[in-house]
C-alpha cells in the first residue's frame, strides 16, 4: 500500500526503474476501447489496489501461521505501526507543502516516516510474536527501540543522500530524483541552512521542477557539497549508527541477536540502493 | 476510507453538501505560507487520511469490546469484505473508463459494490460474532445472503434513481450528479439500451461532461424517463425488495428478527437521500 499510494501522492512515474502502478494502469487506458481521462483512471486503479495491498496486510498476518493468541498480541503493534506511518507521511506532505528548511522538523518527519516503521516496529512485532507479551511496555521493547529509532533515521539519512546521489542503475530511481521532487530532507534542510545567499537561491529556484537537465543536478548537486550538509549528513548517520549498535549489544538481549542486529545495522546504513 | 477515497478516484468536490475531504486539505493549502500546488497537497492528504480510516476501522473491531475469540472470527469475514468492495470499486472505475452499456455487467458492479458490502457482509459480521460460527459456510449465513444480496442490489438501483433524480436538499448532492459524472449504473445502461437513436446521441454526448447546464440535465432526464429504464429499475427494486422479504421470514431466521429484517428492507429501498 504505502509504495503504491506514495507514488500517486508524489506523483513518480517510476518505481526501481519500472513504471509505478498508476502509470501501468495509465497505459492499460491506452487501447481505443477506453474512454475518458487516462490519468484519472491510473489514479483510481493505483488508490484501490493501495487500499487492497493495505487490507491483505491484514490477511497476511491471519494466515502466516500465527496463533490466535500471537496474532492479537501482533495486531496491537501493527496498528500502532500503520498509523504512526500515515502520520509521518502526512508530516513529509505538510513539510513539502510549507517549503520547510527546519532540519529538526525534517528529523520528526524522518523518525515518524522511516524510523519507526522501517526498524523499531518491526521489531516490536516479533517481540510480540515471539514472547507474546501482551503489553508493549516491557525492558525489552525500550532497548529494541533504543536500537531501532536511531538506526531508521540512519536509514532514512541514508535514504536522503542517495536520493540526490545515487547511482540510477542501482538505486532505480532518476539521477538527482529528489531535486525533482522538492523532497524537504534533512540533507536539504541543513544544505538550505548553510550555503551562501547565493546558493540558498539557487536551490529555491530550482528544486521541485521536473524538469531540471543533468547539467543543473549536477549545479545543485555541487551547492549541497559546498554546504557541509553530505558531510554533517555522513556524521550523523556514523553517530546513530555507533548508538544503535551500543544499544543491540544490551544485556537485555539474548547474547545470540547481537551479532544479527550488528549486520542488519550495516546493511541498512551501508546501502547504495 | 472507501468515501475519502471515493470521492478523490470520482473526482467529487463535495459529500453531503460539504466539501469532499480532499477539497477540505486543497483549502487549507491557499494559506500563502503552503507552497506547490495545491491540488496535489489535497490529493495526498485525502488518501493518507482514507489509508488511517482503513487502519481504524480494523483498530474499532479490535477495541470494540468483542472477546478475541470473536474477533478472530469477525476477522475474516472483515477481510472478505474489504476484497469485495475493493473489486467492485474497480469494476465500477473500469466500466466507467470502458463506458460501458452493459445492463449485465452494471448489476455486477452494484452486486460487489454495494449488494454485498452494504448489506450481506455486515449481517455475516454479526453472525461471526453472535454465534462464533468459525465457518462462513451455515445455513444462516446461506440465508442471509438470500436476503442481503437482492437488498443490497436494491439499494443501489434506489442509488441510481436518486443520483440523477434526487432532491439535492435531501441527498446532499448536486443535481444530476450522476450525469455530471458520467457514472455507469444499471439506470443508464438501460436507458441507453432502450431510448431512440437520438436519444443515445444525446445521452453519449453529455454524459460525464462536469458543466451541464440545469436545462440539459432536464433534457437528459426526460430522455432516460420516455426510455422506460426509470419504470423497469423501479419494478426491479420491487423485485428485488420482495425476494429479500421473503428470505427475511424464513425458518432459519430467528422469528424475533423478522420484523427487523422488514424494516430494514423498507429503509434501504424507500429512502430519498
Amino acid at each position: 500500500c504505502a509504495l503504491i499510494h506514495d507514488d500517486v501522492m508524489d506523483g513518480s512515474d517510476t518505481r526501481r526503474n519500472k513504471p509505478a502502478i498508476h502509470k501501468l494502469f495509465e497505459s492499460l487506458h491506452d487501447d481505443s476501447s477506453y474512454q475518458g481521462n487516462s490519468e484519472r483512471f491510473g489514479l483510481a486503479s493505483a488508490i484501490l489496489l493501495g487500499d487492497l495491498a493495505l487490507v491483505w496486510a491484514d490477511r497476511l498476518l491471519v494466515e502466516s501461521g500465527v496463533t490466535r493468541e500471537e496474532f492479537i498480541n501482533a495486531q496491537s503493534v501493527f496498528s500502532d505501526m500503520r498509523d504512526e506511518l500515515m502520520a509521518g507521511q502526512y508530516l513529509d506532505v505538510l513539510e513539502g507543502a510549507l517549503a520547510t528548511t527546519s532540519v529538526e522538523r525534517s528529523l520528526k518527519v524522518a523518525r515518524f516516516k522511516s524510523g519507526k516503521y522501517s526498524i523499531e516496529r518491526p521489531l516490536h512485532l516479533g517481540v510480540a510474536i515471539a514472547l507474546g507479551s501482551p503489553s508493549k511496555d516491557n525492558p525489552l521493547n525500550w532497548k529494541l527501540s533504543e536500537f531501532g529509532l536511531p538506526l531508521g533515521e540512519a536509514f532514512q539519512l541514508r535514504d536522503d543522500l542517495l536520493g540526490i546521489f545515487g547511482d540510477p542503475d542501482i538505486t532505480g530511481k532518476p539521477a538527482g530524483d529528489d531535486l525533482r521532487e522538492g523532497k524537504r530532507t534533512v540533507l536539504m534542510a541543513m544544505a538550505m541552512e548553510r550555503t551562501t545567499d547565493a546558493g540558498r537561491t539557487e536551490l529555491i529556484s530550482y528544486l521541485g521542477r521536473p524538469d531540471l537537465s543533468h547539467e543543473i543536478i549536477e549545479v545543485l548537486r555541487g551547492i549541497i557539497i559546498d554546504s557541509g550538509a553530505v558531510e554533517s549528513v555522513e556524521g550523523l548517520i556514523e553517530k546513530l549508527t555507533y548508538d544503535a549498535l551500543q544499544a543491540s549489544q544490551s544485556h537485555e538481549i539474548a547474547p545470540d541477536a547481537h551479532d544479527l542486529l550488528s549486520a542488519l545495522a550495516a546493511s541498512a546504513t551501508a546501502r547504495k540502493s
